[in-house]
């Protein structure tokens, strides 16, 4: 029955539901997972790479992550799904942010700039001739107003803010564990110690590598008051990495 | 039989009905409910909130509230159904709303606002290639002509004005419970009281918490004459649910 | 057999027959009934209202009357079938009022003004991708070359000038009525009763109330020779409501 | 197997058919006959008005003949099939009377005028997302060059020069009755007797009736030189009809 | 099979056929033939008229032969098919011959023509949404370079040049007839019987009359060098008419 | 199973293929059979002319060939498909040829017209509501800096640069018989006889005449050096024709 | 089931998948592979060319290589799969990197203008009635920034960056064997030696000869510092080919 209603964007099926933004949904969970969290001094975003080779130029690929986006100077995003759509996507939003600055003279704001994305994702349910965008975007930011910020975004449009939460594969295990081990007045510290803990969790391999991780983090400076966004390269991941790889043998031991 | 008429918007089945506008009213079915009561010194507006979660960064929400937004200075409004069609639908009002005053250097009246968004809705029953938007909304606002106001629109692009209505979940039960409390001198005071009474019958949940509910006011302000868009936070809301919250225990004390 | 041909509004029937048409019709079957007829020195209209609760602004509503609509000073209109689709037809004759106001400096001819509307509903039922108006309207005017006019469309774009006609629910019922009350010298004051017998025989109601009646007229005051549209109010319409219901009472009592 | 080809404009059957044209002819076929004599001195147009109520405002309607429209100074038509398309047709002749006049400081000739509107026709016949016009016309006319003209169109974009043609219900039968009475040396007085003789019989009510017939003759004021349009009212008509009449009579007494 | 691949004119066959081209010429075999035949001094054009009834206006149609065109002041042409599309086509050829004399002063060359209007049928069969024109056509044309010429058009764009060819009923028959009859040296007097011969051999009627025959020659007058367009009128086309009427009861007795 | 993907340019096959594209390969191999030559000192071309009648204008098409064009004066193609669709496309070269010395003042070089005509092509292979060209080409040219140059074209926009190729019908058997027979150091002289001797195996009639073969060379003039385009007429084809039909025979009586 | 969703780029299947897309990437694995490896100081590409006749015109094909491409002075790419869309890839890329060195008077970076086409490409999987291009590209640069660079493209609009790939024919086993055999400090005389290995190995014939192998090398002149592009001639190729089949020899003998 539901087949009748899910090759085209434009109609909805009886029950009311719009199942080509579905199956984009179902595009998404294939992919790997992307976790965001926000601590009150900035906001970490950590994604599991499931291309990996030896023969990929991480050279070439580690200036431009596969699944971190520098948006402007004060925001970020992290993508789960098909990367030539979330190329597209992220091209509006660093257009859409140039924009604002050109006419305002001032950082876009963060939400602002999560919904006009939104918007642009709208349209791509609702008329005829197009597909939905197969992909979730984790936005991390800061402004003036409303400081650190983490927002999330899926095919439909909808988007909400969120102080701790995951999109793509595994994205309920990860919300479940991020529930349990979250707290308000975590530090950045913790927060990197805690994303890459539950990533490890939700991934499929047992051993964390720095191949297999990207990492990315936006503080501010306390001295002049930018903000800084920054990719964690293989030597700051190694340590990370390995107590998570550590205390996972722990607890295995434990087990056995 | 159905089935032949209902995956366009653009045909009438045998019996005249257009059945991608009856689906989109489905789809508003399923989303929390909204609910708007007028009373003699302004309007209020109240809305479950179906997506909670302790991780959702309710300090980013709680500016724009999932479900309530100002679409001018004196209009605002509550949505039900697919949040990502209402966010398109609330930049048109505004839009309209700006442009008006633009023009003629006043407010728009609150039911041409209300008209000039209904006729875009029309158009997406009616031009093929487009599915109807699956959102109702309801409109709380106040302009000399007619003072306080309430209207409620639908995805066919019908409206009407209201002194109390419901839509979303439940919201049959929600105008029926209205019909027997409402009174058309009722003050902002007990209509307040009342809306979250209603509001909480007709949740699922058995205890009502601030993070479920979403209440605002269109007021007016005695000595500047200005309309007051209020939005309840926690500590408002608080005694008000705790209030329906112990009525609704002694109401089960009794029934056992 | 039919099937084949009733769902484009663009290919014809082997009999020649448009079904989207028809099935526009019948969209407009299921609609409050309107009742138009004109008098020796004016026209009267009278529509049944479908939606009513206790719970509408009466106030809001009663302003803008939900079937009846002035087109221009001139000018009003009754509609019965789909109100989203007769606000776009309304706002399409307001416009074309305007501008013959504003090209010729004079209001624009009454028949003038249905003929643009109607080559506009025409296109809807030729073009591919569109769907017909599910409306029909009547249409009450005065103009110097014509006097007092009474005119109705359907969703074909066909349209005709009428002594008395009706549209909607049980519409082919009042039309016998009206052929067997009609006089041609019949003066406003009795048609304003007549209509309003008409209507309550045609509903299904048993007792008419004001909160189910529109009623509104076109006449012109003798002394400026200006035209007047006016739409009564609850105490204009509780004395020929009370009457029918009188009546209706007695024709009762003679049944038992 | 037609059943695969006759549901869109734009293509063939493998004979070499177009249903969707075939089917605006059937179309037609049910409508109310119109017929066309041209005589030495001038053309006479009748046609059978099918929609008659004692409630039909004639006065209106006899300003604008349901069925019979003026072109231009020197040409009218009488219509056949779907009225709203009619309408359509008869604008487009108009402005395309007008811009000839406008350019050419004279009357645009017959010929002319009606082969722009089949060649406006025919692209309903050829292009996608369209459907035929569901109307035939005939057209009076008188120019400089030609003199007295008759023609006939269909909605396939087919026109052709006739003494004498009748279009709509029964034309066969009216066609077979022209040419066994038509003389070329015909004049006004008797084209006109003949005229209603024909359509009576072809319709189906046994007496003729005023508000059954339309009636039109385009002619020559010979002194002026200018081209008279004469609508027949009831008056004109009347004398008419009851020779018509009298005369069944006589043939069913005969026949009885 | 077959069925899967003609109901657009826009895909292939798996043999690499365009059905649609084939169904448009498929309807061009139903119409009325058409035959044309250069001669030394001169074209002929002859034509086979279907339609034939005492009613039709000679006068009006004789002047705009039903199957005749001129285009240019050098070339006419005469078509098979649905008259409707062959008045565009027409048009548009004559559009291309004066832009083309009002660019460069001078005649446009017949076979330049001839190109532009089959490189826009082309398009019809290779563009969504479209049909193939039903019409073939035979131009008959003379110009500075090539002296005179004689053409043959098709739906699919294709065309050729020919001493003698045929188009429409039929068409096999008369271009066997012409095969075995025509002679490189023939001259206008006996092309003009051999033309008739051939028509009258391909028709169904036993009898040729006028009213049944169109005939028209493209020769240049020796003096002035102009070319001339003739259509030949009833008393031109009686003696030809005759003396292959005679001719044809001659064969008859001697097969008895 | 194939069937489901061949109705439209615009998709793929499971296994990747193109139907529409591999159908208008089809309709090219029903063609007659177009062959080019490069040697040392110029490019021959030769193609076999399926439609033959006494009755063609051989002048008329003699001067246009029917599968040779020139298309600048250092260009020429011979085509092999529908000839409306290689009208469409000659025009395009010829435009783009034009331009481009408009624009440099210098002969647009061969490869990089082929090329803007295969860009062209592609596109019909690629957009929804459109077919491929139904046609391959021969280009035969000369330019500055590569000499003497034959390429071949087909439906899909792909192109190559041949030495000597082949066509159309039985394009497969002229290849082979070119494999055997062509060298690199062959000149025009035996380039011309080796041409006809392989059209001659490849067609389908037992002796050649001039009416079905074209032949044209490029080759340079070597005081002047402009590039000669040369279209063989009968008296060329008679001694080649004969040669080769001689020696036909003498296999013939070598066989039995 | 699959059936349903691969029947348009405009839609997703239950599972997330776009099926056309997946069919495009079928139809590159039919295709001849292409291999790029990059060096410490250049990047080798290498192709193996399936259509190879001796009647090829190596000349024009050599300066035009069949799957090698100059993109700009310092990026060159080579392609698998359908050639005629490669062409319309290859301008798009050609012209962005014009226009880029246009607006900034410098070389466009690689990976800009690698994401500029995937961004093109992206477009093909989203719109309706259209293709994804079944082409995939690897790219071989240099830039100031990251030095030598190779990059490989597919249908969906993916990319990233690589030491060593291959796409096309057998793509899976060539990547295997670069897994084993590539190392980070691999010089050009080495890589180019490794990619002639891979090739041969993958593909079908026993013996590797010019006519079927295209290479190709970005280096650097180390004096002038401009990017050098070389296209591998047969006098370069003969001695690499030879060395590999000698090994191959061995090999067999070995395993014998």
């Amino acid at each position: 029955m539901a087949r009748r209603y899910d090759s085209r964007t434009t109609i909805f099926s009886p029950e009311g539901r719009l199942y080509q933004v579905e199956y984009a949904m179902e595009a998404i969970s294939n992919a790997g997972a992307a976790i965001g969290l926000r601590a009150v001094d900035g906001v970490v975003l950590a994604a599991e790479k499931k291309i990996t080779s030896k023969l990929l130029d991480t050279n070439a690929v580690g200036v431009r992550r596969e699944k971190m986006y520098k948006l402007d100077d004060h925001v970020a995003c992290a993508v789960a799904g098909i990367t030539a759509d979330a190329n597209i996507l992220i091209n509006t939003c660093r257009l859409a942010a140039q924009r604002y600055t050109l006419t305002y003279q001032e950082p876009i704001p963060v939400e602002q700039l999560v919904r006009a994305l939104c918007d642009n994702k709208q349209g791509y349910t609702q008329y005829g001739g197009l597909r939905p965008f197969g992909v979730s975007l984790l936005y991390a930011g800061w402004d003036d107003d409303r400081q650190f910020q983490l927002y999330q975004s899926d095919p439909s449009g909808n988007y909400g803010g969120w102080k701790a939460t995951a999109i793509g594969g595994n994205h309920a295990a990860a919300q479940n564990l991020l529930k349990q081990e979250y707290k308000d007045d975590i530090t950045m510290t913790d927060a990197v110690k805690l994303i890459v803990k539950v990533l490890s969790k939700t991934m499929d391999s047992t051993t964390l590598t720095p191949d297999k991780v990207e990492l990315s983090t936006i503080m501010r400076n306390e001295e002049t008051g930018r903000v800084v966004y920054k990719v964690y390269d293989e030597a700051d991941l190694k340590p990370l990495l390995d107590a998570v790889n550590e205390e996972k043998e722990k607890d295995k031991e434990k087990e056995s």
